[in-house]
């Protein structure tokens, strides 16, 4: 494929790109990109909101470069600046490749191992001395760390930045003069990071690193408020995530919890299909001649059938249908708003406040029998909360069914 | 000696303090204290101006007290903060002790050799592994490091403070933490550091060492202006210094050039003499029972029985009275100020500029038959050039002499 051709596919999706020549003419010169990515070995658990970044990775190896999966074991004990001086715990030798080890072994699902070299920046950062870092840290100013959008923010309130805070940004781009990466990937919010490692090559005598990146996936509670997706971005700990580890129906029923406008996010960051075929899609759904529901449809299949194959996509579908479709969702569905004061809501109260039962203790009655379904999933535990800020889909009864969409704390 | 007395002995002459309750319970413990001072080894020639800490090192060891005199090898290639990105070079083990071995033979002219230790910072410094010294950052905010003026200073103006600079009060202080000091000393200017030191040690499990600056010695240059010392600090770089290692006759000459108010802050500083009898020498000069002259050459008797013996002094005063005395100069000399557009002016041209000649060439003249002296000392090149911004005491020709002070660019 030739370098233009290869730059506008790579190009796809891109938010950053510094600089757009440079990646042309290094494409032109025909051999192997060094491509690199950072991962923290810390959290393991990949989810959908990880692969944007692996499918960037991806195309790149399809086009014939070479990936650097590269494991920040030495970097994540400095952490990425949190305004704590606290920093993290020596990992040992083992638990940082038991770490890498899974990790690597669920990015495999989208990348392509036999193309992709793993490496640990403890291999160079734990060998310098302390007059080797010294040398690092005079190849930048105070200012220009300011610069960086947390620390400036943090400066300006007067909350303490720790010393060693500035730490991360140079070690992380020490790590591209050691392997003399030509393309660096990330989410937006490093792009500070990756620039740093740019400004920083040619000062060692390399060729600074073309930076790109990728946007931030938002959660499966994302919605749109005035034209824009408003939502945290996809996270274990914010609890609105896909696992790519996640059994298929798991993944089906969470992909249809995703509201109709925000599902085009997740095409684009994610379907392999092209985006005229995409485009095609959105108008039949706004044209009414396709259902909102067939179009995320498609979509969970297209997911379930990348980390299940292509066997598992059919049937996950089915048991959905057989589960939900026969009792469908009517298109009426009230939105009630819940008072909360506290963290969260009993379930039993907040159907009484939503007048779906006609008291706390009939609503619990109702959930102990098995007569109660949040976000299409049986409750049964009479203690069950729900969590302030968030909206639920809640089913009552089983003949008699009524529908209604708990807005807790709204 | 008790506490009390010994604290009263040791806080003479001491502008800061931190804090004087803790140093008095330490000396109470009645144990040697472990007396921190800090060199770089790269200036080893001594004058004067060093003298001042060095009299308060001395001073702890008469009392019983140990002096670590520590050679800051590592933190010398890293720098007092400069504002520059380049590092000074890695100095060799060989030229390091070499330096040191010069600076502590200098030192113990004043220093008791027998109850002090000679350390360098490479020895825990250079040690240090990467997260060391990453851990030695996290104590520290990068707000308490813009506290220190020249930093605030140049943050103000938008000057670059590259990150290393911040490295080195941390590793300075962590010098405190390694040697475990109870009280470090240093000149004024170095209070933040020795602060940055103070704060520290708690944060690695030791006593927090008391902190003591001594003032900074003016050049012999320094004038008085609306009752206050003007003028550089002493030093070879301004050429307003006394060496340690000069011969007496120009140690003498050069203490006779100083300021006649001005000698009365060498006295306090340097001079063993009592404060009773220093203020009672001044008080007879200020009377007119004593002239001025006569209150120098005490203390340059004292300063060359102290670095050359006391049989040194006396030839010494016999032979600037010799050479001076004879020719007194007048006490009406005149002060004329000389234009100068660049960084000096040609001597002769000086001369015929304070109507001391009628021409340059007359000047050059003279000067070639020895018929000029600068500062009381023979010029007989007739390219000779007074620098801008200094006063000279110029004398032209021997038996019809003519004196003046020349004030070059004022």
């Amino acid at each position: 494929m030739d370098a233009e051709t290869q730059l506008a596919e790579l190009t796809r999706g891109v938010v950053d790109l510094h600089v757009r020549e440079e990646l042309l003419a290094r494409l032109k010169e025909g051999r192997p990109l060094r491509i690199k990515a950072g991962f923290d070995p810390t959290r393991p658990d990949l989810h959908l909101g990880h692969t944007v970044v692996l499918r960037k990775m991806r195309q790149f190896q399809d086009l014939g470069h070479v990936i650097t999966f590269l494991i920040g074991d030495t970097t994540a004990m400095v952490g990425d600046p949190t305004g704590r001086n606290k920093l993290r715990p020596q990992l040992s030798r083992e638990d940082v490749v038991a770490a890498a080890e899974t990790y690597v072994a669920q990015a495999s699902k989208v990348l392509d191992k036999s193309k992709m070299e793993v490496r640990y920046n403890s291999e160079w950062l734990d060998a310098m001395k302390p007059m080797d870092l010294v040398r690092l840290m005079a190849k930048s100013t105070v200012s220009r760390m300011l610069e960086r959008k947390d620390f400036a923010k943090r400066f300006a309130e007067q909350q303490p930045i720790y010393q060693h805070e500035f730490l991360y940004p140079l070690m992380q781009g020490y790590d591209s003069v050691a392997l003399e990466s030509d393309v660096e990937l990330g989410g937006t919010d490093q792009l500070f990071n990756l620039l740093v490692g740019r400004d920083l090559m040619p000062q060692y005598g390399k060729k600074p690193q073309i930076v790109m990146t990728v946007p931030l996936l938002e959660g499966i509670d994302a919605k749109i408020e005035d034209g824009r997706i408003v939502g945290a971005k996809m996270s274990k700990s914010s609890d609105n995530y896909v696992g790519i580890d996640e059994p298929p129906d798991e993944q089906f029923r969470k992909i249809m919890l995703i509201d109709d406008q925000v599902i085009w996010r997740y095409f684009e960051l994610l379907s392999s299909r092209s985006a005229a075929e995409i485009a095609a899609l959105r108008e039949d759904v706004a044209a009414g001649k396709r259902h909102p529901k067939d179009a995320k449809k498609l979509f969970a299949d297209e997911i379930v059938a990348q980390y299940h194959g292509a066997d598992a996509a059919g049937p996950a579908r089915k048991r959905w249908d057989a589960k939900f479709e026969a009792d469908a969702i009517p298109d009426d569905v009230p939105t009630v708003a819940i008072p909360c004061e506290g963290a969260g809501v009993w379930l039993p109260k907040a159907l009484a406040l939503a007048k779906l039962v006609n008291s706390s203790s009939q609503g619990k009655q109702l959930v102990e029998q098995g007569g109660v379904e949040v976000d299409q999933q049986r409750v049964s535990d009479p203690k069950h909360e729900l969590a302030a800020g968030k909206t639920y889909l809640v089913r009552v009864g089983s003949k008699n069914r009524r529908f209604a969409r708990l807005a807790v704390g709204a």
